[in-house]
C-alpha cells in the first residue's frame, strides 16, 4: 500500500532499535549556523524514537511533528510498560498537561529508566505552580534530573522556587523575567532549561541562546508548544548536545511557523501548513534561523 | 519564538485569573442582532477560561475551537485537580462521551465545585440514554443543576424521562420534537437546554430562540458538536446571561460551518477551513444569523 | 444548524440499531472488481456503527475516516460499557496502540461480548513482540478469535510465534515475509489476517489477495495505519464477507492516499485532502485499485 515497508501511520513503530546520537559539534556561540545546519540533518539520519508521556489534547499534533522533523513516535503511558520502553528509547518526553494518577505512575518509571539508561529525556511542566498535584509531581522528577525542563515563564519560575521556598507564578512574565530561575535549575539538574516566549531563552546556567521569529498563530494552535518539547527530546537524541539540541528545536519549531504564517488563512489552516514546513525545512533553512548566543 | 508572551499552544494557559463575565443586555426576542454582536465582542474581551472535562476523541478540536472564538482552554480531568481547577476557571464544560470511573469522579467533583463557586457550567449527555453507566451518571449531574444542557432530541429525551420514569430514546427526532422535554428539564435545572438539530432549539423554559443555517459536514467532523458545547460554557461566561451565550455559541458555530462549507472539498478541508471561519468572525458578521426568537 | 437530524460531530452517534450486513458475492479471484465496487455501495448504504477501542494518539483521524467512508463510529473504552455497547454494534475495533490496564479488561469485555453477538471484530496488535504486557494480552485477544488481524510484517510474525514458541521480531520483514505466519494464524483463528507494507498481504490461510499502490505519506501520518483498522471493521460489517470487506478497506485506503498525494503539499495537508479523498471515492473508483488475487 505504501512506498515504504514501515507500517502507515504507525502510534508505536515497530523500530525499537535505538538510535545513537551522532556527533555534532557543540554549538559554536559566534556562528551557530553550522551546528543547527548538522542538527537537522542529524536528526533526518538517526530519525530517533521518541518515548512521549504526553497530555491526551496534543497526542495527534506531537506525533505528526516528530514524524514531520524525522523522528518516530511511541506515545506508551501504561505503567507496566512505560520503564520496558523508556530503557529501549532514544529519548523520552514527560508532559504533565493531562496528568492523573496511573500516568503520574508511569512518567515516575520512565524518568528513573531514562535516567538509569543515560536516554536524554525532557520535562514539560504545563501548569506547574498552577494546581498543588502536578507541581507536587513536578518537584519529584525535577529530583530525578531531567536532560532539559521546557515551560513558559510562569511554569519555570514556579519549578525554580519549588525547591526555594515558593516564588510563586508570574503569569505575565516574559521569557528572559525567568532568566535568574532558569540558571539556577539548570544548576540544579545538570541540565538544560529553555523558556518560551516572544523570544525564546535556552540556558545550561552558564551558555545562553536567544531564539526570534516564529509566528503568534503557534499561540492560537493546541499542542504547538507540547509538540515543541516532543522535538526538543528528538533533537538533543540526534545531536547528543542538550543545549545544542534544544536551540535546534526551537528555531525549528519557529522557522516553520513563519513559512506556515504566510500560507494560512487562520489558525486552522495553519496548523497543516507547520507540519508541512517542519518537514520540508532542511539544514540550509535552519542555518539561517535568528539565533543568538550569549 | 510568538509575536506573545503567552505560550505557545498550551493546553492549560498560565493564567489562572478568572474572567469576569461583561454585561450583555438579555437578547431581544424582537432584535437579537445586537445581543449576538456584543456576546462576540465579550467573548474576545474577557477571554474566558474554559475548563473541560471532554471525551479523548475531541479534546484538540475543542480546544482549538475555543482559541480560535478567542477564549482559553485547559483540560484538567483528574480528580485531585479537577475541583481546585473548575474554582478558578470561568467556566467548565462537563462532556461524558468516553467517560469511565476516574473521569466520572472528576466530574462529580467539578460540577458541585462550579456550583459552589457560582461558575457557569455546561452538561453535554453524549450517548445517554443508551448505556447505563453514563445514564445513570447523568442523571446525578442533572441534579447537581447545570447552567446549560447541550445535546442531541434523543439525548434531551432520555435525560428528561431520567427523573420521570423513562420516556425512552428516539434516536430520530427533530430537535422540536425535544422541545417539551427540554422546557421540563429547563425548568428542573433552573437553566437551559439546547438541543442540536437541522434547527437548533434553545430554551429556558420560557423563552425559545431556534437557530438556522450551519452544514451537514458539521455532522461528518468529530467534535464540532462537542466544540459547540465548550463555546456554549465560553460565550456564557463571557456573556454573563446563559440564553444569549448560549444562542451566540450556536449561531457562531453555524455562521462558520456555512463560510467553511463553500470553501471546502470535503470533511477534511472542512475542518481547519470552520476553525478559521471561527476565528474570522466578527460582531457584525454574528448579528446576521439566523436567530429567531418565540 | 445543520441539514441532517444527526447531531454534529458526534462521537457516539445516537444510532444504537445495527446494520446487518448486505450481501456482497465472495471476491471472485479474476475479477475483483465487481466485488470492491459493491463493498463500497453498502459501506454508504448500512452505515455500520463501529465501536473502537483504540489508542488515544488516533481516535479523532479514526472517527474522521470512519465518518468520511459513510460509516458511524462510537469510541467506548470504559470496561462497564464495553460490552453493552459491542453486543449492539456492527463491529468492534480493538487496538493496543497505548492500552493500560483498564482499557485492556474493556478490550476482554469487548471482544467476548463481540464474539457472542456474532459481530466481526478487528484486532490491531500495535507493537506487539516488543512489549511483554500488550503481547500477553494479544494473545489471549488471538485466542478469542477475531474476525480479523490487521498488523505490520513485524506484529504478524510476533503473534504467529507467541502460540508457537517465539520466532521473535524482524522489523525490517515486508508484508510477503509474513505470509506464512499470517496463513497459520488465520487457521488458528479462523479468520482473516492482513499485513500492511509497500504491498499488502491479507489472506484467510487459502486465499491470498494482494493490494498495490498507496503513497509514503501514509507513513507519516499518524493514526493512517490504525484508521485502515477501522475500515477493515466497517467494510466487515457492510459486506458480510472478511476477506472481501477487508481487501475493500485497504484498496480504500490506498487510493484515497494517491489522490491526496497528489493534492498535498506535505505530511499536514495530506491528512486533509486523505480524509476528503476517503468521502468522495465511490464504486466504480474503488472497482479501479490495484487488487490481485492468487
Amino acid at each position: 500500500m505504501t512506498g515504504a515497508s514501515a507500517r502507515p501511520g504507525r502510534t508505536l513503530s515497530g523500530r525499537f532499535t535505538r538510535s545513537g546520537g551522532v556527533s555534532v559539534l557543540p554549538m559554536d556561540a559566534a556562528s551557530p549556523a553550522a551546528s543547527l545546519a548538522a542538527a537537522r540533518t542529524a536528526l533526518r539520519e538517526t530519525a530517533p524514537l521518541v518515548h512521549c508521556l504526553t497530555n491526551t489534547v496534543v497526542q495527534t499534533i506531537t506525533a505528526n511533528a516528530l514524524l514531520a522533523g524525522g523522528a518516530a513516535p511511541a506515545m506508551v503511558d501504561a505503567p507496566e510498560e512505560a520503564g520496558e520502553f523508556a530503557a529501549v528509547a532514544s529519548a523520552v518526553l514527560v508532559n504533565v498537561g493531562t496528568v492523573h494518577a496511573r500516568t503520574a505512575e508511569a512518567m515516575r518509571i520512565a524518568a528513573r529508566a531514562a535516567g538509569g539508561a543515560g536516554t536524554p529525556w525532557v520535562l514539560d511542566p504545563v501548569a506547574v505552580g498552577g494546581l498543588a498535584f502536578r507541581t507536587d509531581l513536578a518537584a519529584e522528577l525535577v529530583a530525578l534530573r531531567p536532560t532539559v525542563v521546557r515551560g513558559n515563564a510562569s511554569e519555570v519560575l514556579a519549578l525554580a522556587g519549588a525547591g526555594s521556598g515558593g516564588r510563586g507564578v508570574d503569569s505575565t512574565a516574559t521569557a528572559d523575567d525567568a532568566l535568574a530561575a532558569a540558571g539556577e535549575l539548570a544548576h540544579r539538574t545538570g541540565g538544560v532549561v529553555a523558556v518560551s516566549g516572544a523570544v525564546d531563552v535556552v540556558t545550561d546556567g552558564t551558555r545562553t541562546v536567544r531564539i526570534g521569529g516564529g509566528s503568534v498563530l503557534l499561540t492560537r494552535t493546541t499542542g504547538a508548544g507540547c509538540a515543541l518539547g516532543a522535538l526538543v527530546a528528538a533533537y538533543v537524541a540526534a545531536t547528543g548536545d542538550p543545549l545544542t539540541g534544544t536551540v535546534a528545536a526551537h528555531a525549528h519549531v519557529a522557522l516553520a511557523a513563519e513559512i506556515a504564517a504566510r500560507l494560512a488563512e487562520g489558525p486552522g489552516t495553519f496548523a497543516a501548513h507547520w507540519l508541512d514546513a517542519l518537514d520540508a525545512l532542511d539544514g540550509d533553512a535552519l542555518a539561517r534561523a535568528d539565533v543568538r548566543s550569549s
